[in-house]
């Protein structure tokens, strides 16, 4: 299958080619990097990737950023940074991807562990990451041709415990390559609608 | 206690009013009726409304917009109604009320089945709805003051299956008057971070 995959660059990025290209064409896509070049909170450049990919079976996206800060000091405008970038620009992809997909083929996104489990400065996230969930729900039962919507909803990684382990103290890591297994479930298999936990 | 009510003459609200009025003291909100008038989709106008009624114990919000229409005409302008309305409008009332609610005081917002649930045409009220449960699942745990967030998730009202009855054939209807106990139980109890679910 020709797969297309969006942040192909991060570190869930490259644990998905790694284990995707064995099996399948793979075209790597990012805001500054990549095959080709895509800013995801735009449709029209969602759009303008497709056209230049052509045809295709599966996108996965793992790309979209989010606020932390203090729920005290939160104003609409920073809430806002995650709906524009990894809620509606993965929302985006999916939304585009109707139109492009080959019949049967799979649209994946990203959520995370903070969809039900809260911490400490991350409200942008828990509120992200149910509204990506529920989203899949619900285009799930909508769209045309067989195709087919899946969430990975990872906990932490090990590899960004440098970065991200004051958050989440407490929580067991995943390594990476673990994560990306369930990106497999989403592309090679058939359901749709699933939030693929991996915790 | 003193318990501002937004959307107080929605089919909800009105219910709520009338649920909650025998032990406590009401203030009606809304955009264009009510006590108090406000625009809950600006943050400066939700401010505006607690610095009219002063120090309130409980706020309850019964009101936002979501868009209706199929997945595969869906664009990001549309779903951003939903967004804008009935997720950020709830969300700047959450905000906004951390500084002007008496200690240990409660927030409660407003979901419903398409959280989980999905419908035809629903894509939006999924995936907002889901974000609303979200948002309060991680504004639960960092309210200061022992301020608590709780969100009611009904079903469709009986007293709306005339309009909607047509999306939700096959669901089971429920009175307002039933749904609008679920708000007292937010009101009136001490837990924080719950979704009460009526169906």
């Amino acid at each position: 299958m020709k797969v297309i995959v969006i942040g192909a660059v991060g570190t869930i990025g490259r644990a998905v080619v790694e284990e995707l290209a064995p099996r399948h064409e793979i075209v790597t896509a990012g805001r500054s990097s990549g095959q080709v070049r895509v800013d995801i909170t735009h449709i029209d450049s969602v759009h303008a990737m497709f056209e230049q990919v052509g045809k295709a079976d599966a996108v996965v996206v793992a790309a979209g950023g989010l606020h932390a800060g203090p729920l005290a000091e939160a104003t609409p405008e920073q809430l806002a940074i995650g709906l524009q970038s990894k809620l509606m620009g993965q929302v985006n992809v999916a939304l585009a991807a109707q139109r492009y997909l080959n019949d049967g083929g799979s649209i994946t996104l990203t959520s995370g562990i903070l969809s039900t489990e809260p911490l400490r400065n991350l409200v942008n996230a828990s509120m992200v990451n149910s509204a990506v969930e529920g989203f899949a729900r619900g285009a799930a039962i909508e769209l045309p041709r067989g195709l087919r919507i899946n969430v990975v909803n990872p906990t932490v990684l090990e590899e960004s415990m440098a970065a991200y382990g004051p958050y989440f103290i407490g929580f067991e890591p995943v390594p990476a390559k673990r994560v990306a297994k369930a990106y497999s479930r989403s592309v090679d298999g058939l359901q749709t609608g699933q939030i693929y936990k991996v915790w």
